[in-house]
């Protein structure tokens, strides 16, 4: 036992304040169709002023606004049309007083007019002159040539996962190219002498399947992380070490899911203690207790229970942002809550985070209750609640936030 | 006007209801390492029960329960160790009454034992003797060999798109093919002879970069979706008929950003009108209206107002919630969503779905106005508020759902 001894037991708010790797991956470019969901890595601003040019935002008629005023239906202003824009092509003719020029949605202003009138107030009586029953003001029915984006504004900010409409505003601006964050990558390394690959058709009695793996592989991939697995290491220090180093040395992010047994785990922690300096061995959470967190030769390392569902319960609490953080990642996308009643009292120790699988039903969090190495627990849940540590304990019809799953 | 007489304007609810082909992509096999957020095109069962043996969930003594009815610290029950499990090893030695077999977390569940006795809750005083100072039922300390999933039980449902825990349970399962949808490729046409291509360096007096088709991307990939860009129309009838021949013979889905002339908009309507069945021009939304919805020879043709803003509120109003169809995708994955007091009064006209973009500041949802061909509002948004139909304006103060921009 004496590895657990060494390392303090943490709370996971402390945990998430303290621990910070310093590691940030590269800088590399992207073009636009690639963008998605990836990381500037600083504001991009923009090289020109947006729509650039005086634009109608109506169909209508291009006009000096003082010649439209005190117009209405019985005493209509009368226009002179002089001329029609085209769609794409610049405006050829210039509105002078008492005169206006035909104008479709997306036309360029011509110069001397400071206003579009609808359509749908206008009237062509006679060919060549234009009745106009509204008043405009100036800026009405068109936008500046920079109301968009004035020039060197910031159209995305760092640290903020490209979303749809940034990358319309990106090809807007003619930014093609962005320099984002590379992909953290991930090194997953499942231990133990019980699991196998998932390949594996026939198990041998006390034989399990490497299910930890690919459930991390998702969620380092949500998190904007490129997983990178490295096959299962046998319950056996010097076989974990090697395997450790080899991940370390072409990685961002090491991720360990530790084997079940007491002396598997404490295995891990003597291993990675002799490789970097360990934050914590234990943390506060249910479950999840036996985590470390750990930073070796700059790879942030992170120790995870030996059981799928408090590993993927612990990843998703500490590692999740600390893919984001090493990705660049300051603004996290909001995850989906729910506000609901719950179903059942809930026992919480106090001290300590507990992490509860919910199931909804017509508005009600019914808590799934089953051993932690159940991964049938987290597939048949909707989300999970997070009962705090001060707290001792949730009386049945509670309010509580509910974090959806995606 | 000719193309918007002849087709009905409806409401968002009706065209969502009603507007249902019944197109759907064929199913393909992927691996589990690129299944994250694909969609199963059919429930899939376990071929075998998990964990598969009866296992041990604490580190300690398996034993006959019986045999520790009554025991205390001051009346410990006795038992002779014949043996230990090794994990991932079947279990040699059969636990017979009076006896017990040493166990870590995970290992098999030797013969005969129906219990496992917590390490804390027992002493090894004397070589091959434990003590037992408190008393276990049948089923503590263990789960049964199918007590996460039966064989037969489904493991993921069909429709609903797999997340992290859902590619876990399938490793353990064994399962490392699933059959999915493919991706719907979702054509995607510009129109608009202002519009060129977002490299354009310099542009033209009049000309505007292509921004919703890299938008449109966006959302397509995170509505499941695969993007097929097909470039821009100039405002041709020929041109644009040719492109969407071109485009509705090799794609799931088209969509079609029109021009933003009133003239642009109606040909696209008459073009599309020669090519299948128009559902609706026009829908009560805004913005949005000018929104054209077809099926052409078996594929939904979506037809988008010209401006970028309101052909992406559309794009995600109907046309996330069809490539979802399309994709096979029945359970779409939660949107977040928080609740805010309304910074403003809003007007609204009756009859009419109005999507307001929205600034978070503390709790209050502050309305971004602003004409609707400003993308930079989509992009400063934080998320949007749905007014629906029937409200026919909202007071400040108003407790509103605004759902996030992830």
């Amino acid at each position: 036992m004496a590895g657990r001894e060494f390392f303090a037991t943490r709370s996971v708010a402390d945990a998430l304040r303290e621990f910070t790797p310093a590691r940030r991956t590269p800088t590399v470019p992207v073009a636009l169709a690639g963008a998605l969901h990836r990381v500037p890595a600083a504001p991009i601003t923009s090289p020109a002023a947006l729509p650039g040019f005086a634009r109608a935002t109506v169909d209508g008629y291009a006009v000096r606004a003082a010649d439209t005023y005190g117009a209405s239906e019985g005493l209509p202003s009368y226009l002179d049309v002089t001329g029609a824009v085209s769609m794409g092509r610049p405006a050829t003719v210039e509105v002078k007083p008492g005169t206006a020029v035909a104008m479709p949605t997306g036309g360029v202003l011509p110069p001397g007019a400071d206003a579009v009138v609808m359509v749908e107030y206008t009237q062509e009586t006679m060919p060549g002159t234009v009745e106009v029953v509204r008043p405009v003001a100036p800026g009405d029915g068109m936008v500046r040539a920079d109301e968009d984006v004035t020039v060197g504004a910031e159209l995305v900010p760092a640290g903020r996962p490209l979303r749809p409409q940034d990358l319309g505003m990106l090809a807007a601006a003619g930014v093609t190219n962005v320099d984002v964050h590379a992909k953290p990558r991930v090194a997953i390394i499942s231990t133990g002498d019980e699991v196998v690959p998932p390949g594996t058709g026939t198990l041998q009695p006390g034989q399990v399947r490497d299910a930890t793996s690919a459930a991390l592989a998702g969620l380092i991939q949500d998190a904007g992380g490129e997983p990178s697995p490295r096959g299962i290491v046998p319950d056996d220090a010097g076989a974990l070490e090697a395997a450790l180093r080899a991940a370390l040395a072409d990685s961002d992010l090491a991720v360990v899911s530790a084997g079940s047994s007491v002396g598997a785990r404490d295995e891990t922690a003597t291993v990675v203690a002799r490789l970097g300096d360990v934050y914590c061995h234990g943390l506060a959470l249910r479950p999840g207790k036996p985590t470390l967190l750990a930073e070796c030769a700059g790879v942030p390392l992170i120790g995870l229970p030996g059981n799928p569902l408090s590993a993927l319960v612990v990843f998703r609490t500490v590692g999740v942002p600390l893919v984001r953080r090493v990705g660049g990642c300051t603004a996290p996308p909001p995850e989906p809550v729910v506000r609901a009643r719950l179903g059942r009292p809930l026992a919480s120790a106090s001290g300590r985070l507990d992490i509860v699988q919910i199931r909804l039903r017509d508005g009600v969090a019914v808590p799934i209750f089953g051993f932690s190495a159940l991964l049938s627990v987290l597939t048949t849940a909707d989300g999970y609640l997070v009962v705090p540590p001060e707290a001792t304990g949730l009386d049945e019809g509670t309010d509580v936030a509910v974090t959806l799953y995606q």
